[in-house]
């Protein structure tokens, strides 16, 4: 990642001094793994494996942080705010875990803390919902925002892959980490999706409040009946406010296949948002990626040089979310949408029956109900489609139904996205 | 659009007020029309139908410009910047033709003429040109930008409409004027072209350098023949840069359905840029509209406050191309691209022997020919696909072959975008 903002710095540099006045020196490069800063010989004046010389030094004004972690980078950030140093980080688990007292503290010190590259890769969605939204009411959004685990799903619907092979190629192609659970349990997507709805509500969401759940159940059969049904399968970060508040999930969904985001196929990103006047837009572009990210980093800095070039930095701050001002999330239970309930049931009469009345008790009113045993003639699967209903109520449902002797393994529960 | 602004102005101004710092005053508004006017009463202090009582009014800092026209509002928009007000505007058609006269007088007065409203509707393409994409190289861009268009064609495809009846239901639902010449000639696309070129590539493009067609020559058969090969047909703006110069063009191409632009339909607009650091990025929404238009007028303003709030406003211009530095375009007839030649020809023997001898003299190399006598059993239409070729040589190919006698219509000329 470093490599990426050195050679786009580098490479732009010029422009930047002849055409927008601005000459970036670089001062220093650091990497805690010596093999590695031996690949920059001679690229900046201070080379050193130890973080703080760089957060601590006084000739220094801003530090790109693109060091991945959470508690480590952690310290150096809060070194650097307290050296008046500016600080523009890639790290969303950084911010997910400590934006709660990193943000308030470069405020506390009239610093700034940029963070496109964070969110989306080289997709310009801070900027855009700081900016260029502002006149609008944020109904909601959905994004695909984490390209591991939208390569896997377009893997197993394009190839009719299981989740296991389409991981497997994930990671022989470096898509996926040798440990992938940060990205397929959708923990990587709620980092982000934390900072998105902060910034669409204008109130600080915690990460650790937000419902996650990730693809690792979803298996080929429901890719395929999502596919007859005219549906896509995606891990969405789903955000959105009504009277109640503000919610904030990551969820695999299925999605209507001529829904924008349903053709967001492979590694790309995506986020949809609904907005009071513009009305839907959609960004899309590579979520991830040294160059990618490197160019929403450089496009901070540029930001913050104009900034600072008026000579009244702290006039006015580019983010405006609070840390002050918390969002209370709904949790998921209160959540209302179609639900997908793929059963795994012993093929005997009365099953059907069972099921149904149990949904019907608490109050689920069912809209369609599928057998396809030609996908597993032993296991027969059996779906049924949920017409909107609260998420508590499904749960609630699984409860009594799993417990079931007819039924063989736990319900896989999908939810719509409309 | 003026009251569009008007009304996400009052709407948000609290909040630009309580979390930015920001109290926008209105004191004026302006209407030729008195009878428009009368709709506002009592919403700004000053209210007038002559544009240069606010223009140069003394307690007023920024104009904003949403009336249409091209030379009374360049007069009021001279005035303003004489009177050290900033601009902004929604006004294509003004930036297109006195753009190059415009923007060095901002530029000489010190003064902001932003114009985020005039291209792409609510879709942030100009800032995130001038901003996120600053680390990037330009290797092209293409966009579908009149959303009059789109919908035509759209209904073409979708409804299989001629172009009269699919022009007929954009004027009944109001997404085409009475007179439709300035949208389905292209000239409205060329407008925005112009200026997102200038910005790709830090030149000013002059609108009236550009090569311009629009959709009117689209019959039902070419929409057809397309969608039976893979293609849909859409208007874009196309703009690429690569060691001869600068290529800005609008005409209507063949685009692969697979690509993202394929599937952006109806009044929606899109751009779609080629960047070296990110790659492809596509950003889709609401093309055009009061509130869309009104969103991206007011996001200006939000911004151009930012600027002024730090007490420097000329620190740094938001823009970055000049307009001393202009572009050479180079001319259509130097594209390369494969064609789809559709000819209208008597059935005869030896036609097709005539026409191929022709486009080999001229060093067309042809990659396919369809004949579907399906279409029309009268006159079969002969469709040609040809190899990667010079404009050039094409138009001296038809220009040999369209007066023939065998020739009974000028053939239809279409290019595919990649």
């Amino acid at each position: 990642m470093g490599s990426g903002v050195l050679d786009l710095l580098e490479r732009h540099n010029g422009f930047f001094r002849d055409s927008l006045g601005f000459d970036f020196e670089l001062k220093g490069i650091c990497s805690r793994s010596q093999v590695r800063l031996d690949r920059f010989p001679g690229r900046a004046p201070l080379m050193t494996t130890h973080p703080m010389e760089l957060a601590k030094h006084p000739d220094i004004d801003v530090i790109l942080e693109v060091a991945g972690g959470e508690d480590e980078p952690k310290a150096w950030v809060e070194a650097a705010f307290a050296h008046k140093k500016h600080v523009i980080t890639a790290n969303k688990a950084l911010l997910a875990k400590h934006g709660k007292d990193l943000f308030p503290l470069a405020e506390a010190n009239g610093r700034f803390l940029l963070f496109e590259a964070a969110v989306g890769g080289g997709i310009p969605i801070i900027r855009t919902l700081q900016e260029s939204f502002i006149a609008n009411d944020i109904h909601g959004l959905a994004c695909i925002i984490n390209g591991t685990c939208n390569y896997i799903l377009s893997e197993m619907t394009g190839k009719k892959l299981s989740f296991e092979s389409a991981l497997k190629a994930a990671q022989d192609l470096g898509y996926a980490e040798a440990d992938p659970s940060f990205d397929i349990e959708g923990t990587d997507s709620a980092h982000k999706v934390a900072l998105l709805a902060s910034l669409c509500y204008g109130k600080y969401v915690d990460f650790s409040s937000m419902s996650v759940e990730g693809i690792t159940t979803i298996s080929a059969v429901d890719i395929q009946m999502a596919e007859e049904m005219g549906f896509a399968i995606k891990l969405l970060g789903i955000v959105s406010q009504d009277k109640r508040g503000i919610q904030a999930n990551v969820y695999p969904a299925l999605l209507e296949k001529r829904h924008q985001l349903a053709t967001v196929d492979g590694v790309l990103n995506a986020v949809f948002v609904k907005t009071s006047a513009i009305g839907p837009i959609l960004l899309t572009g590579a979520g991830a990626g040294k160059l990618p990210t490197a160019s929403s980093v450089i496009s901070d800095l540029v930001s913050l040089a104009r900034q600072l070039a008026t000579g009244n930095p702290q006039a006015q701050p580019m983010g405006f979310f609070s840390t002050r001002n918390r969002a209370e999330l709904i949790p998921i239970d209160e959540l209302e949408t179609e639900f997908y309930l793929r059963l795994t049931a012993v093929d005997k009469p009365g099953v059907l029956a069972k099921v149904t009345a149990i949904l019907g008790e608490e109050g689920i009113s069912i809209r369609a109900l599928v057998q396809k045993p030609e996908h597993d003639p032993e296991h027969v699967p059996v779906i049924f489609l949920t017409h909107a209903t609260r998420n508590a109520n499904v749960s609630k449902a699984l409860k009594r139904i799993d417990v079931l002797d007819i039924i063989q393994a736990p319900t896989q529960v999908l939810r719509f996205y409309r």
